[in-house]
């Protein structure tokens, strides 16, 4: 039976450039010939999928914010199920972008669920499996909204500058999860060039290939 | 302002006689002129049928039985936000036919996911609301699984007796749940012709409304 593979997730907020650095990473690991696998919830699995419609319907207006979070869990459960623990079993390197960070911050920090109650229920999804290694892209909001700005070519709107609070509030998030988990979660500069930011992450990857984790 | 109403809720295996009661104290609330609204889980909540839509299709069979225990919290708490919170705001008695107890015996100790994981999921769906009183309808699986056989005129199959195990199962985890929550769950002996269920559970009401809960 094949060991089994190292599971990396991607944390950031918007305009962190965490698409960019997710191929830098899958690069590295075909240079590396460490067989691997891209992935994002839902994923493309059916039941997931099926449960993410049901939290998009913009007809479900009467959403309560507690079903909202238990069906982010229940979809994560289920790619874990089909999609990350049958990878990882076959010594796959798993890339996950966002994981159970992500809940942790934007449902129970910025939307004020509480980050022990979201991790309550996170925990009943994930059950043993947590990631080996997470990169979190931190990146000054306005920095952040800026680049989405010109990534759409137009100056930052109204609507960019009033969510700059809520960007605010996802970074002092992530900052408590870090706290949390300071062995797990790698810290990375996103102000810099996405090149730096790549440099990090493969000279963390090839220590921690040294070190067996 | 409301005096907020009672939070009532039935539990109990099959065959022990949860609709026929459920009817029976809706008939004694009316005669005492207390209002009261009836529900079940998902109650005709329309994000909540969706729910259980996702979680009966025959077709999910790579269903993961921690996704199914999240969507069915997340039922849940819909239903709550939905029906049962706004008809207690309103006063009304609320009786609902099985709700938390159901899915800690069910999912958390027959199926083996563990009650106390269970809880926290559930715990986060119904947040501070328990109910103020449950009646556990006690019966031997023999008894419930004899007298389902009886409503559908005919013998006991041989599936009737393989899930027999089962039955004891739930009926196991059920002594668990009553054994945590004494003050709430009322214990009645199922076993016996209804009218005498019956006169236990109004018995109880009267005292319980006399001593205000």
């Amino acid at each position: 039976m094949a060991q089994e593979g190292l599971f990396i997730t991607l944390e950031g907020g918007d305009g962190s450039g965490k698409t960019t650095v997710m191929g830098r990473v899958a690069a590295y690991l075909q240079n590396r010939s460490m067989p691997y696998r891209i992935t994002r919830e839902p994923g493309g699995v059916e039941i997931a999928e099926k449960i993410r419609s049901i939290i998009l319907d913009p007809a479900h207006t009467a959403m309560d914010a507690r079903t909202e979070a238990l069906l982010y869990a229940a979809a994560r459960s289920q790619h874990l199920a089909e999609v990350v623990e049958p990878a990882l079993k076959e010594g796959l390197t798993v890339l996950c972008d966002r994981f159970i960070d992500s809940s942790l911050v934007y449902q129970g920090y910025a939307r004020g669920l509480g980050m022990e109650e979201v991790y309550a229920i996170n925990r009943f999804a994930v059950g043993t499996r947590m990631p080996d290694l997470t990169f979190y892209l931190d990146v000054d909001p306005e920095v952040g909204l800026s680049r989405i700005a010109a990534n759409q070519n137009r100056e930052m709107n109204r609507l960019d500058m009033e969510s700059l609070d809520f960007h605010q509030k996802v970074r002092e998030g992530y900052q408590q999860v870090i706290h949390a988990y300071p062995d797990r979660i790698v810290v990375l500069d996103a102000n810099r060039p996405v090149h730096m930011v790549e440099q990090d992450i493969v000279r963390t990857l090839e220590e921690r290939v040294l070190k067996g984790f």
